[in-house]
């Protein structure tokens, strides 16, 4: 596979893990998350760590990886949901 | 590839797809996305776009089918976001 093709499966892993930190900044900023849905976010950390427990099973360092770090901002979230609602 | 690890695979993508559909349904119901942020929407969007070319260029059915039906939904969720604010 060429690097190229490499390279746009990095930025497209990198963009759809970092996206969460501006949802994670607001939250705290306006210490409420009544419009986000909780099952949403649930259903997504557990999709997330299916994504990370099939990247171990494929033995993938990017996929393990990627997802490993958009599971903790999704927790994150999931928390923030808890507590703010 | 044993099918189990391919059937987890596949159980994660569908996860994180279908999860989408709460959170589209909770902002119709409410009429409003306050708590969203749109930077995320917008930036997550991009990203699973990213995929959707990836997938492409990798010849991944799965990954293309996966993320363009993602794609459909957080799209979704800007459009309804730059309406209700």
């Amino acid at each position: 596979m060429s690097s190229s093709v490499e390279l746009l499966g990095a930025l497209a892993a990198i963009t759809t893990t970092l996206c969460w930190l501006p949802q994670l900044f607001k939250i705290v900023r306006e210490r409420q998350a009544t419009g986000i849905s909780l099952i949403t976010t649930t259903a997504l950390a557990s999709g997330v760590f299916l994504w990370c427990v099939y990247g171990v099973l494929i033995a993938s360092w990017p996929v393990i990886l990627a997802n490993a770090v958009t599971l903790l901002f999704i927790l994150a979230i999931v928390g923030l949901k808890l507590r703010y609602g």
